[in-house]
């Protein structure tokens, strides 16, 4: 893409004072533009940005066997009534009357809407175990939203859904999801910590929340160090493998400021390893058994013939959330670095242009062009500008690697900058086979 | 996938008289599950279908240029009321009102929100031409929802806007989008005949339909049949062959029964050339100008300095209103026949299963991780069922080739059969090449 095609409307100022830096740069980088309270567009390159982490997310809920489907974001009204959480949900819900006077709502959640679609479809055992996700909008009305797209209102969120026949099956539904979401957050090159959690609104007896690590995340986090040193790639996607899993992660001490008791910290956690950090909450999974089947008469035939309520799970990520958080944890000393991962182009070609020497822009599409043939997806700063200018623009943009025509260059050699690091003058083909490795 | 483990509730009867053959095949097939009057979730096979649409819908308008965005699905009413369409939509808006008590709505288009998202981030020519497009929910109260996703509520649109300097170059894009309608409906495999239309609640003075033919269409179609010669590889995206493009087609007689006059044409399509059909319509263009551009104040500095409302147009395809539509056009005589380009699955392997026999099992599991190490996606049909069954069932799956392994196959010759057509003894490097064409 040509920056100066790219729709990109970048800020000089803020319209407001926003007060945490993921939303001024979302704003200030034109990533995003407010519609209404809560309420966001995402402009080419924030939807970019959320797209490839959707996928990230989506092919690490494959990996583990979990189908995609898609429920619709109105409900009725009358499943909710079932469930009985219809007038617990408060006015965080928006309810809706439709032009025949029914009652609707959108969805914050779709527990009752999973439960009612399997109950309908599935009689035996037989097709259990099943794990159901899918990635939708869903609204939640906040009182007073804030912090742009990390509490919004209307907000984009992975949820999975695990049907089994027993508790055991359904806590290794459970683990592998425990384990996709580490893995999913190691793809997106963040450190996440599980940590045992209450279980809110959405009930049952056992939840964890995954919170990444931010200076500016909103919880508190009492961590032992060691929960650091475990190695996801010593585990795999089978059941001895997976409980092991999560017993080395539950036996280190990692707790939010809720559960925080600073006697039993002291006394669980050496000094040294005594860690204290800011950190963002981005997963949710919770196990609640028979809670909504029963509720909802989600019955099926075991072994015997008898009918019994199925075991259900339920397991969130904030996809929207996500490129908020990963801003956070990211974007540091006014400079921001996607993880190569998500980046919204893999490079930024940035050609010194002036009125009287247009041959590095020459260059610049000449490179453009040789990495596109690499289907390389580079971003090629065409606009006439001076280098200062645009090297604060490409700090908010923040592409990972950037390929600098200027002075420095020579016929055959550019200049090559990994943000963070020192630059380097190399042959495209060096440059390729970094970018490629 | 094995279809042991897939989520496919496949119904053996209908639950009500569903009208039309799409609608009848989704429920049957378990594609969709009404969740309300006019609402639908999209289980795995469904959904599956949809996004492989998208993706070709997407490529589509990447490739003329357009970049995609996303719009959220709630409004606030008092853009609408500046176009002054809030009170015109009538009953078929969605009317949300949220906990502040503040106007909201849930977008049946987004001709307003567009424009006062371009109104507030261009500010001068030298950004156009521009063309934004998202592929979002939407939703449309209709009073009397039917026929499955053909005319429901919620529904999931691809939508376009264009925005130009002057007339001359608006026109240009919107030949491009009638370019990349054209090329999108030719890769799904669908015959679409481009129709000058009225313009209706959108506005404007041009606008055409995209009408693909399905004998059980709602539209009654009279045409010459000389557009179907018309060959879309004569043309290129460029601004001259785009232009002979559009009145090559307009000038060949193509109406719907709205603006038909039988005088009209006899006198100007040749008795042989008369060709009557039933059709679909799966996309409508729009140009009108300023009509919101003057309304919300969209306006930039044109060349000389002198402020100019903005020139735009929008374009639609029906991506959910497109799977029934394929089916209209493609499910016969009771067997449904997928496009390759979108079929769930690109080749169903169908063994003979009995209690005494599992040889041929056994060798559709070895077929199985052959094609998967090709990255071909298939459908293992491992369910223990009389093979007249599990044909039947294949007839609603509709994946277009099969590998059968039964009394016919031999150690190392399988029946392979493209739906239609007669089934070929090959070897498993035979039917790879086939599938890898």
């Amino acid at each position: 893409m040509y920056l100066s095609k790219l729709f990109i409307p970048i800020l000089k100022d803020l319209p407001s004072d926003e007060k945490i830096k993921s939303h001024q740069l979302m704003l200030k980088a034109g990533m995003i533009k407010q519609s209404a309270a809560g309420i966001y567009s995402w402009l080419p390159l924030g939807f970019k940005v959320m797209k490839k982490i959707e996928q990230i997310v989506r092919e690490e809920q494959n990996k583990i066997g979990a189908q995609e489907m898609l429920m619709p974001t109105i409900q009725s009204s009358e499943i909710w009534k079932e469930s009985g959480r219809y007038d617990d949900y408060g006015d965080e819900m928006l309810r809706i009357k439709d032009r025949q006077g029914r009652e609707m709502l959108y969805g914050p959640t779709n527990e009752e809407l999973i439960t009612e679609i399997f109950r309908s479809s599935v009689k035996s055992y037989k097709l259990l175990p099943q794990m159901l996700y899918h990635i939708q909008w869903k609204f939640r009305d906040e009182i007073r939203p804030r912090f742009g797209v990390m509490r919004c209102r209307e907000f984009y969120m992975k949820d999975a859904y695990s049907f089994d026949l027993n508790e055991e099956d359904a806590k290794n539904s459970y683990n592998k999801m425990f384990f996709s979401y580490l893995n999913t957050f190691n793809r997106l090159e963040l450190k996440a910590i599980p940590m045992s959690a209450d279980t809110g609104p959405i009930g049952g007896d056992l939840s964890h929340e995954f919170i990444i690590l931010a200076d500016t995340g909103e919880s508190q986090i009492y961590a032992d160090k060691k929960i650091f040193d475990i190695r996801l790639d010593n585990f795999k996607n089978e059941k001895l493998s997976l409980d092991k899993m999560r017993k080395d992660f539950s036996s280190i001490y990692a707790v939010t400021d809720e559960k925080f008791n600073e006697k039993e910290f002291n006394s669980k956690v050496s000094k040294d390893n005594q860690v204290k950090m800011k950190g963002i909450e981005v997963g949710h999974i919770f196990y609640f058994g028979e809670k909504y089947s029963s509720k909802l008469n989600c019955l099926i035939d075991d072994q015997n013939g008898k009918k019994i309520a199925v075991k259900m799970g339920s397991y969130g990520i904030g996809v929207s959330r996500l490129v908020g958080a990963i801003i956070e944890a990211k974007y540091q000393n006014n400079i921001m670095k996607w993880p190569q991962s998500i980046s919204p182009y893999e490079v930024a070609i940035i050609p010194n242009i002036s009125k009287n020497n247009r041959e590095y822009l020459k260059k610049g599409i000449e490179i453009y062009n040789k990495l596109k043939k690499q289907n390389i997806d580079a971003l090629l700063d065409d606009v006439e500008e001076n280098m200062a200018s645009k090297f604060k623009k490409h700090d908010l943009i923040g592409i990972p690697h950037q390929i600098i025509l200027g002075a420095k260059s020579s016929n055959d050699k550019f200049e090559f900058k990994e943000i963070d690091k020192k630059s380097e003058l190399l042959t495209l083909d060096q440059i390729l086979s970094k970018l490629l490795k």
